[in-house]
């Protein structure tokens, strides 16, 4: 597989023979005010610009929407992707929300889904903490999220978290599947008051515990106002805790093949 | 009640007219070398100097200790404490250890201690995660640890949370006594391959949701090799999320007042 980092969740996937763009916020630098309510918020997002042009992250057999907050799934993506993508959601909502924006060749994820070899598997995400889900105002914000399980006879088993902060789910998914890659998305962006709402550095560890063949594929940081680990800092962790090896951070544009 | 940072989790308490002194590590800068099997272990502890003389530290009423590992009740501590000195532990093990130290005057914290008209009651801790708990030889070394409740009619409430992670029971203690002051040892010390042994930057965030009135004191930082969090981390985290006025990360020598 080979595996390219472009924007905070926004990477390019060839799996399989397949090739598909994940998450795509393809908005340009500044283009929207900071999340409100989050930490940080007077900084504009995207903090940075893509790295390479729109037509050649379109140029891919299927999208996958993790979920549809604007930094995974937004305005310029609505108007740059083609209406006839092939466009992996997570849920009925999502579907008729991307049907309603002209979208025509949607598919649901499931815990069986196939895109001819690939099989794409639906995991549980969990976008805040048991407190943040309790406040139904911010529950609602939240909403659902999902990962995906990505397999093929002639690839090791790659697991895309998702939005998701550590929970006892994360790690039966992990101890289910035995990924031998896994991307995390450790940015440990903030809500006020409620703390975080994704993965953060800690969670590098957690899942080197749990599966320490694992390559660990860092994402989602350095690119929203409201997300507080940056790259270095969570390499200067892994280091610290000698799991460097098995950890990378990619910089937007570069490519991993494993 | 007046708190002076010292070193690490030693700090200087007047509360309700008595001195307290806490947690005594008295060793030289450099004496002993980093703690095994935990991060960045080439580092030497302590890593800085006592900001004062051992005199002026002695010069209390009674001594706190938490619990007897080396960076709370060190070789210098039995070597420098007096014999007589008044000594609040946790447990008859640590009892007995300093009394075979030569200390005559130990008393075993419980739920109902009083200190004339000071009450202390013990708290309790996890130095650790359950999975450090699970495995025999680290939860042997991790072991038992404490916290305390400081209550007198004309203080507010003061927690000494200890050397603990988040736990339940942590949410519970703050629910129960409801603390004006908290003294929390945030430094994120790490031992290899199982994580944190005590509190980090986030909990600083947990503790004001459950209690947003209380001023916070982060202590236990930039003083041992396996301690990950800096006061500057910390304060920035505060201020990312909008607490910075509850929030206090004393230098070493450096008092603040209740």
């Amino acid at each position: 597989m080979k595996l390219t980092q472009i924007r905070n969740a926004t990477q390019l996937l060839t799996f399989g023979g397949k090739r598909f763009l994940i998450d795509p916020m393809l908005a340009e630098k500044g283009a929207r005010p900071g999340f409100e309510g989050s930490v940080r918020s007077h900084i504009r997002n995207p903090m940075v610009a893509l790295p390479v042009d729109i037509a050649t992250l379109l140029d891919v057999d299927a999208i996958i929407v993790t979920h549809t907050h604007s930094d995974h799934w937004d305005d310029a993506a609505v108007a740059h992707v083609p209406k006839a993508m092939r466009i992996y959601v997570q849920n009925e909502p999502d579907a008729q929300l991307l049907h309603s924006q002209g979208f025509s060749n949607l598919h649901i994820l499931s815990d069986s889904t196939r895109f001819d070899e690939v099989e794409l598997i639906k995991t549980d995400c969990q976008h805040g903490s048991d407190a943040a889900y309790a406040h139904p105002q911010l529950a609602a914000r939240l909403g659902e999220s999902c990962g995906v399980i990505f397999r093929h006879p002639a690839e090791e088993t790659l697991w895309l978290a998702g939005d998701s902060v550590w929970t006892p789910s994360i790690a039966r998914t992990l101890r289910q599947f035995s990924p031998g890659v896994v991307i995390l998305n450790t940015g440990w962006a903030h809500v006020l008051e409620f703390g975080p709402i994704i993965f953060g550095k800690e969670d590098i560890l957690r899942t080197h515990q749990i599966v320490p063949e694992a390559r660990i594929v860092a994402t989602h940081m350095e690119a929203l106002n409201h997300c507080l680990t940056t790259r270095k800092e969570l390499l200067d962790y892994a280091q610290d805790n000698l799991i460097a090896s098995r950890v990378s951070a990619p910089a937007d544009g570069e490519s991993l093949i494993f």
